[in-house]
């Protein structure tokens, strides 16, 4: 009766065990394939990790040497701490904190200085007042300067640093006599591991802010394209893809990865096919101006869900115009995308821009409604008329789009292509190949988790 | 002559000197101007910035006085530093670093230090080869780790001070013989520095990152209201405001700030209306039906802007509908604003949304067109139906907005007044002082420069 018990309980426990074990082995796989999506999306972020864990060991190897520790002794830390913190995605933000970090050190570690010399004047007893005093107003007006915008946009991590530094050289120099010493260490090191972590971060693989900035841009052009594309054929074929709708709606949500990498774009050195002084501002009006074609595409995907009643005689009339305008509209994105991501000047007038405008004009004829036509409920046709609308607007805002990446094609000197644009097809390769996901989810600190 | 040469040059110099003097007066002056009002934008900015001074000069204490300082020696350092780096505008936000920072650091500090006892055991020579290659791996592992999505959102700063602590500890075992201590210390001191700044930061002022999430979403559904009710009125009196159409674009943007403020609210207390457990997802949600809703109302602009040359007989019939479906569709916004600010649980069916359903039956009536109209030019109509469809579109994302409105009541447990709703204007007070620009300014890492 025991054994029967004592058996029950064991086959309960193991089919509890069994059940554990089996959840368990599902989340395993289930992480494993999370992790290999992310390593497929962005291959960079695989070899970003190598070089971070790279850069962190030769720092550490200061403490494993004797005369490189001799040199600097216990202050070593200070190098890992500053790899660690300063190693970032892409070269701008490497670039962009280590700058901050070196610039702000030195200016607060020589405020500190000050601040303790002038304690020391004052005698023993008034020296910690004087010290905290400065401390406390140092540290509440940096605080607040930081609230500024545009100091919060690229200098807001140096003022941090430096409320940082000037606390530690102002206060431990009133424990250490070798106050000297301790800022002149803290800053060699500091400028050893910015130093580092910037060669790394520059000579293997580098991940460029700019790239990525100009592949988002024009791949959202590109999504709008595909977007009314879809549409276009949708409006014969009657097929709905959420896929077109999904890149239209990532298209609205990229605004803040685009301020980012526009302000870490900035901070990076020439490379490739960009200048010191590529006009990235450019790109913020480019970018501004999708989005707001976004919008209009995004208010007409419900004219294709919504059944639609239009009597068929004047559908079939407004149809034909309405597919031609947003096949039209959408070879002029695509061409205005490929322009941009080859970097060659756009031609203008662009043809398919001044095709969907002749289509509009058809649309516009067949909008006549003769007596011959009978009675019509205009509700029937509220909603091919709304879709008419939306597209009109939809070019006016491309035209718009060809005109801003005008002016960057003049700011940056792009190239001229006459006849055949062949010549830009290796840049092209080179940057189509990250969806926006990955370059949102790569540089953004907000990440959204849906 | 040379005098009268000497007096030109002064007199040149003089007067260079003066309009230098006076373009650095204005700059001065513009400088104030823009002090103020980022100061009475939101005057909690400048308490913040007094608490941070507190806080860090409270623990900077701890290097003046013998005893406290015989007790942690040179290691006070570390509690200045982590009070700098966990201070942040908010409970939640602060809460959520000094959680990452000390959690991290326990884990890391007790892994360095069974990095460095294995590599202890492994004799002189393999000590460095085994520690080096213990940080590589951890290093890398841990920066990959930082690209998931769901852990970047939350713990993105506990894995960054992962590295940092585990890479001090087992590095600087290597020369510290008093390896334990070291870590001992440590913990010890980011302990102190995150408890006083969680201390300050909670008790004096508070800053909820919930209070303003609760704001923010609330002012957003005031706006796309006040959006409506100037629309109603423009589409019989003709005048139009920017204000308005700035206000819905704000709502557009507020999607990034919105996404930082659940993040940081899930870490705070009970405090004032709000449970522990509030539920902050359900916010995220109510945010994305008003910008969808935003999306319809920026489209409905182009429409006011462009001349409308719809027959006037025809356009009389319509925009009486239109004026009133806006109007009743901004009231029945007021509604949800004003039940969700006061956390009232809102009425079903809400009146409004009843009447603007009955003004959309009315405008589809009106929309029928007789024989007697004579010829029609649809394109003539086509500027007004478009509004009548946007408008109906906004109607339906309405009533998902009150829905999730009331959700979120009872998820939350809002309380039930029936009659009249005077209760909760105390709360309703306290809530909309702060402008929506101030609460982004405040909270978002990313800040736009325009």
């Amino acid at each position: 009766m025991s054994d029967e018990k004592n058996e029950g309980v064991l086959a309960r426990w193991g089919e509890g065990l069994k059940a554990k074990s089996s959840s368990l082995k599902a989340k395993v796989v289930e992480l494993l394939r999370k992790t290999k999506k992310l390593a497929k999306d962005d291959p960079r972020r695989i070899v970003h990790s190598f070089k971070v864990g790279l850069a962190i060991t030769l720092v550490s190897l200061f403490y494993y040497f004797e005369p490189l520790y001799d040199g600097l002794g216990a202050s070593a830390m200070w190098a890992v701490l500053t790899v660690v913190v300063v190693f970032e995605f892409s070269v701008g933000a490497t670039l962009g904190r280590g700058l901050n970090r070196v610039l702000a050190t030195s200016l607060a570690a020589s405020l500190g200085f000050g601040a303790h010399f002038l304690a020391d004047l004052a005698g023993d007893k008034a020296q910690p007042v004087i010290l905290s005093l400065s401390v406390f107003i140092f540290a509440a007006i940096t605080t607040f300067i930081r609230f500024f915008p545009r100091i919060k946009a690229r200098y807001d991590y140096g003022f941090l640093i430096f409320i940082l530094t000037f606390c530690l050289v102002s206060v431990s120099g009133y424990r250490d006599d070798e106050i000297l010493q301790v800022a002149y260490r803290r800053a060699l090191t500091i400028l050893l591991g910015t130093f580092i972590a910037i060669l790394i971060c520059l000579f293997i693989c580098p991940v460029w802010a700019g790239d990525d900035l100009h592949s988002l841009v024009s791949n959202n052009i590109q999504l709008l394209a595909n977007f009314l594309q879809g549409f276009g054929v949708q409006y014969s074929n009657e097929s709905k893809e959420d896929e077109l709708l999904e890149g239209c709606k990532s298209v609205l949500t990229s605004r803040q990865t685009e301020e980012s990498l526009v302000n870490f774009a900035r901070w990076e050195p020439r490379h490739g096919a960009f200048k010191f002084r590529h006009p990235w501002k450019q790109y913020r009006k480019i970018g501004s101006l999708t989005r707001q074609s976004a919008y209009r595409l995004e208010s007409l995907n419900s004219y294709l869900v919504t059944e639609t009643q239009t009597p068929l005689h004047i559908r079939d009339r407004l149809m034909k115009s309405c597919s031609k305008m947003s096949i039209e509209s959408s070879n002029a994105l695509e061409d205005i995308a490929s322009d941009l991501r080859t970097m060659t000047q756009p031609t203008f007038p662009n043809p398919h821009i001044e095709k969907s405008k002749a289509a509009m004009k058809d649309l516009k004829a067949a909008l006549k409604i003769g007596p011959g036509d009978g009675d019509i409920d205009l509700l029937e046709i509220v909603p091919i008329a709304t879709v008419a609308s939306l597209l009109i607007d939809t070019i006016s805002c491309i035209e718009k789009i060809a005109e801003s990446v005008g002016e960057l094609g003049s700011l940056a000197n792009f190239k001229c292509v006459e006849a055949g644009k062949s010549s830009g097809l290796e840049l092209e390769q080179e940057h189509q190949k990250l969806p926006n996901s990955a370059i949102v989810n790569d540089h953004c600190h907000v990440v959204i988790v849906d």
